[in-house]
């Protein structure tokens, strides 16, 4: 049957930019991670037979039937040798869905699997899904935590929504099996839920919460909670301790949440979180990160002060504009760290470090002094210590 | 004692962009000032010193230790040949403090001086400091005005902050010391306040101020104030005017601040203030002038309708965008004014002109009509004038 003839030239732009190596981005410095110039996902990564009916009988204009809007929020996972990045894909319809990329890059390559990700469809009133981390479990699945999200009813405004946190296990990212949501006892809406990869305890699960009041103003007080439950298949948190607080006048002051799943390193488990502050142009987000206990999970044991990643350049603005969020890191066996993370709603990045960079990073950034004063004094220790190498000052 | 070998790779880069000689835009013409093509602070222009540890033993990675998000709002002084900007510098870490940075050229060249200022800590509450108005005041003090921020503990949001007015005082941009807040009886917060630099009357400091009921939201009402007191090592303000009001459907309909310390001219003080709107993405700043009797300062002789500056380019983006925000402008000995301007929290700009084309801005800008119709019927009157000037009409 015939093909539009528009398909070959649309196909060749596609795959180009699929073969399109990335590239370190030599004007940054921080000496902390290295950005690279492309994005690892934008909606132009999007097969074209996901967008086009070729037929030109019945697409005589080759006209986009369903287009994609943005690609971004990934959950990641390297294993075997392979790097897969389960994409929040957003239609022109403002849904989201799953689809798998994969690359044997951790930078560049990637490619959607042929068809997007069918969940089991398990919760009739769920209106919309996005945000999946994905979990490698020592139990030997692979879990996907997503949000859940469906109309509120008893609220008058057409906008008002709940949200909790779907679970979701699979072997190989293809057959997913649907597990009950996740219950939280105290909290009635839950977003930005992480499963931790280990037991904690007697074969326990763990999972990184965010109790909620409302949708999207956390209202008082909140922060990343921790709970745990014992049957995966119906979970139920009955307690959520609060282990990464909202505070006054930082870069968590509004809101914030878990990001990707904890990094085990030799001296703790390396969190990816994002902290959000309002401003007069709207909320901005941005990373931090915090260690806990290898043993303990629940407990931190390193938090330097301030940002870890934040928007720079074009990676301000798009759909919801100064925003940056992470959903996805993954360590190789050459102990390289890629943390995947998109800005603004709109595209997926990726940046690099080491298991070493980012524990020197975590365990070696002075904490936040939450004061003016408290910072000043801060840079001033770092400035006369420098003085005094460079001989500047005795 | 050895130094790490990537600090001669960031210092000569650092001293490349000091050394950077600034350009008016050619591309931009209104006639009543020029830009230039680069800002003159941003957060490049820190210091490796104050965010690198230098030891290559404690920072083998050569990592940032103290990053530095964004340099602002910034108060100027003109003095002895010099040109000095007192900077707002943010950390990663949300806290601001004043820096000063100094140049011969008003437009280049500008190096932060070794260390950050240390205010004198005498408000144990106050949690951030940030936009310092500088005011060479005729009692032969310069006097800092700034924002001094704490949070307001009786509010369950842990966002809700308290804003008042620090107030500090120098000979040398040194050594500062630091005086009361001020107290606005009928005004619990205040942010923008601008010292008057003559006396008013018997020896009364004027300020310029800014009645607040809550923190961002400025409330129905309200305006710049103007007030004075007699002792401004104990300064109590009893009774505010409002100067320039908010006004529907102008450039300042949800908001306005002082901005720049007044600047003396033959025909009276030019204020340099900004005007907030709201928009669906968030409040847009702009500026705008005014000028006062020279001897009743709190009474307006002239103003020119609409905006003086907003926003172009890249200046529109930021951590908080679509913001421009002056707190320093000065007067050389020639009559040039050199008036410097944030964009988007981010960065500070420069535009610079003339006391002569500024009064000619202030003076004969005609008023805001306050109506559509009217704003119609004044430029009908322009292009007809013109017609007739270029024989189109008789």
């Amino acid at each position: 049957m015939a093909i539009h003839h528009k398909y070959q030239e649309i196909k060749k732009k596609y795959e180009q930019l699929i073969a399109r190596k990335n590239k370190v981005d030599e004007n940054f410095y921080n000496g902390v991670y290295d950005r690279y110039l492309y994005p690892v996902l934008t909606s132009r990564h999007i097969p074209p037979i996901w967008k086009y009916d070729l037929n030109p009988v019945t697409n005589p204009f080759f006209m986009e039937r369903l287009g994609v809007n943005a690609v971004f929020n990934s959950g990641a996972l390297y294993k075997d040798g392979k790097y897969y990045l389960i994409a929040r894909v957003e239609g022109y319809d403002r849904k989201s869905f799953f689809a798998v990329a994969e690359s044997e890059s951790p930078v560049d390559g990637f490619r959607f699997w042929d068809e997007p990700v069918i969940l089991p469809d398990t919760v009739a009133e769920e209106t919309n899904v996005y945000d999946m981390r994905l979990t490698m479990h020592e139990d030997g699945w692979i879990y996907g935590i997503f949000c859940s999200e469906c109309k509120d009813k008893e609220n008058k405004d057409p906008a008002a929504a709940i949200a909790t946190a779907g679970i979701v296990r699979t072997r190989d990212l293809k057959e997913w099996h649907r597990l009950d949501n996740l219950k939280t006892v105290n909290s009635p809406q839950q977003r930005n839920v992480v499963l931790h990869p280990e037991f904690v305890g007697a074969r326990k699960y763990a999972f990184y919460t965010r109790p909620m009041d409302d949708f999207i103003e956390t209202g008082s007080g909140g922060g990343i909670g921790f709970g745990i439950c014992a049957d995966i298949e119906h979970a139920v948190i009955e307690k959520e301790k609060i282990i990464s607080e909202r505070k006054y006048h930082t870069i968590t002051e509004a809101k914030n949440g878990a990001g990707a799943v904890p990094i085990k390193t030799e001296r703790g488990w390396i969190h990816i979180a994002h902290g959000v502050r309002n401003t007069a142009a709207g909320l901005r987000y941005v990373l931090y990160c915090f260690a806990t206990d290898l043993n303990d999970p629940a407990r931190v044991i390193a938090s330097p002060g301030g940002y870890f990643l934040a928007p720079v350049g074009g990676e301000r603005i798009g759909d919801v504009s100064n925003v940056v969020f992470s959903n996805g890191a993954v360590r190789n066996e050459n102990n390289e760290i890629y943390i995947y993370y998109a800005s603004s709603d709109t595209r997926l990045h990726v940046v690099s470090t080491t298991v070493e960079k980012l524990m020197d990073y975590v365990f070696n950034t002075p904490e936040d002094r939450l004061r003016s004063r408290g910072s000043v004094n801060q840079r001033i220790e770092l400035i006369k210590m420098n003085k005094t190498l460079l001989g500047m000052e005795k």
